[in-house]
């Protein structure tokens, strides 16, 4: 119980344990799980210094109908110029885009008029390497997303340079595993693997598919809406996007894509750090149906179950992709799901989930092994919930190794704690965390945070240097 | 530019630079700079371990008329004992109150009943030690306040035992300096050095005293308002407490207090935590006038020159106390004013100011000594602020050193920034950020923050064991 009180009286070495291997969650997927009609490349422009470093994603749809198209964008007040015309072009084209183009190296932020003729340049070359349609206008049918350092100009000669090669003889773009592989390759700052995954579900007897990729490691607490409302206060650079061969109606997409990232991308902390840059893009082009002639949108209104069935596959594959930039996490050496229930409402449970996957204290306690459940439940006492009685709040410790759980405090009350059992819980890689509100009402919600380590402190003490 | 993608791929050591020594910010104070009237000493029970280590501290007045009090208590929803108890207590007695105990190692929250029942027990002990007084009861006359750690209970016959102590005839309670010195030292936890402050000032012409200490180095980030009222979402163990021979009427030094508070104790962060224990308290015994015959307290209806003269010293003396903490913060190498101007409400400024103060990535840039001004935006942005024009904030680089300020964001420009410069302003021990919103009213805030360094890692990633 005693507490190191002493602070470093003089320069001295602190043996850190290594950061646990993540190349394990790089997986090969069969080309036959992604969807139909898209090409998809990375390639090598300069944006990144590193001679064959991947900095620029294109994935292109082929398909004759024209995608429909939704994101989720930061809420930052400084957002980045890829952001503010994503969104303009989203809007203009009644949610309709049919390619995305991404850079990483630069976060083309906080880059005043020029940044924004430096998004509208990309779009402008990756419109050109898109097939004809008769039913749409020539123009501005690819999103664009940026990430890396704020404040400098992207060498935009070299990105544009770069997108035209991809309409010469020897393009790479293509629609195998490899291809996929290198778009997300593309999205990589500080993460350490690709984050692709795809998968194959079924609505109605039809088969569809997705493909998403992700990136982030640090600067990781989204908060984002679609681009037209206004939310409250709010909280990285993460980028996503998701691809289907499925074909659903604008607004029906924008509905589940803004539910899948409330419960996903909006429920991960590496560090609380809400970014300039947070996109979450979804393409829906179709192609699955395109062999049956005419093509039929899902839509909430017209085809109920099959929008909730779209809806719950896009929700858990967006938390799919959400964890793997957990997992990733600067310094992250645990993965913790942080499970608060019996709430009264949805967004309580996620406040209350929210301040204890951020709080330092915790997280610090995580990377120490230690089970100091005080330290939880002050986090989760500093978020205000209407008529919470403290003589009814439970904490458990939950294993990932299926071994029982290891209640701390029940009903307000502390257990006589076995330390060698939760020692042996929190030196697991993987763990849970679940705090009962005690019947406040029957709500949840899910978060997943890492630890705080010393790594961390070394990755954000010398970035620029 | 490069960033260091690597995760550690072994075990290995950090060198990390010694945490510069506070112990120059214990000051030897004169006796005649602290109010008359009072009693103070700090003794060991054995809460904490070591022999000598002093745990338990008492403050009593001793004047004859009956002291005001006020408080400010953590708005986290698991309350500890102590604060609960002396809530009550301030208000069975519409704001009188005679005495101060406080013990550290143990924080007595989560404790249940038997919690309560300890808390009560060291009230009743130290009203025991107190003077009587013809004009108000026998009861309830004492503050209580306990830090440490969370669902452990005191060994409350060692305390009770240590208090009565003080009513034989070998007592330490005493009103010089080094009586005031063993009071601050009782407060201390992981704190470096006992704080403690004293000041003179002068209302009509007449000398008051003011003397407090407080603690605190981590699990800082205060969210305090007087209990009677309730506040949205909220965020130490911070514990304070100020004394004066002035005499206020218990409404005006509450009042007094609470616009205090939120100006220094709430405006200062060491790790973004909120405690279940953060008190503030102040005492205003009038012993500077008892010579005078009748005590003429100072209200804010009848006497509104001598009020804000007497809440203007408060708030001063309040920031020197709260800005300790800062000083001291667990692993801080840097002391750090965030000021943000141009705001349309003190509320929105103190906010902006908060989430600056509080990001990982700006106080591990701070660490790193990096003039990463990019971070220090972003944060900002992601406070939601009404008809925020990006292209109108500034950002400035202010030296502790007197020499030239840097502007590293005019109007929305990154400046060209002569890295040689910002590097000499960020390896300063103390300097300074502004964050101009442009524009948008003429209300200002100010934070004080420090680092986010290894040693904090160090420190509470290993508390209990």
């Amino acid at each position: 119980m005693s507490r190191v009180f002493r602070r470093l009286s003089s320069t001295t070495t602190i043996t850190v344990k290594a950061t646990p291997s993540k190349d394990h969650f790089h997986r090969q997927l069969p080309t036959s799980s992604f969807p139909k009609g898209y090409l998809a490349t990375g390639i090598h422009v300069g944006v990144k210094k590193v001679a064959g470093v991947l900095d620029v994603g294109l994935i292109i749809s082929t398909s004759q109908h024209p995608a429909s198209a939704a994101a989720c964008f930061t809420r930052n007040a400084f957002k980045a110029a890829p952001v503010v015309v994503s969104d303009q072009i989203l809007s203009q084209n009644g949610g309709r885009a049919r390619a995305v183009v991404v850079n990483s190296g630069c976060a083309n932020a906080v880059t005043g008029r020029q940044g924004l003729d430096d998004a509208w340049a990309m779009v402008r070359e990756t419109d050109a390497l898109l097939p004809p349609l008769s039913s749409s206008s020539a123009q501005n049918h690819t999103l664009v997303m940026s990430t890396g350092v704020i404040g400098q100009n992207l060498p935009i000669s070299k990105i544009v340079q770069g997108i035209r090669s991809q309409a010469a003889e020897d393009r790479s773009l293509a629609s195998d595993f490899a291809a996929w592989e290198r778009a997300a390759k593309a999205f990589m700052t500080t993460d350490t693997f690709p984050k692709l995954r795809s998968r194959v579900f079924t609505i109605n007897g039809t088969d569809f598919r997705m493909a998403g990729m992700d990136k982030g490691a640090g600067m990781i607490h989204p908060d984002m809406g679609p681009a037209t409302t206004s939310f409250g206060p709010l909280h990285a650079t993460l980028l996503g996007c998701i691809f289907t061969d499925a074909a659903v109606s604008p607004r029906s997409l924008q509905s589940a894509l803004t539910y899948a990232v409330e419960r996903s991308f909006n429920s991960i902390s590496v560090d609380g750090e809400m970014s300039t840059n947070d996109t979450i893009l979804v393409l829906a082009n179709g192609a699955a149906q395109q062999n049956n002639g005419q093509v039929v949108e899902i839509d909430e209104e017209t085809d109920k179950q099959g929008y909730e069935i779209f809806k719950t596959e896009l929700t858990q594959f967006a938390a799919e992709l959400a964890q793997l930039v957990v997992r990733d996490g600067e310094g992250a050496t645990k993965f913790v799901t942080v499970n608060v229930k019996g709430a009264p409402s949805y967004e309580v449970a996620h406040q209350v989930a929210s301040r204890i996957s951020t709080s330092a204290l915790v997280k610090t306690a995580f990377y120490g092994e230690d089970a100091n459940w005080g330290r939880i439940l002050s986090a989760a006492g500093s978020i205000s919930v209407p008529h919470l009685d403290p003589s009814k709040v439970s904490v458990t410790f939950l294993p990932s190794d299926k071994t029982a759980s290891l209640p701390v405090l029940v009903n307000g009350e502390p257990e006589k704690v076995d330390e060698i059992r939760a020692k042996e819980i929190l030196s697991l890689e993987e763990f849970g965390i679940c705090v009962d509100l005690g019947g406040l009402g029957n709500e949840e919600a899910t978060y997943w945070t890492c630890d705080f380590s010393y790594d961390y402190v070394r990755i954000n003490g010398d970035y620029r240097s």
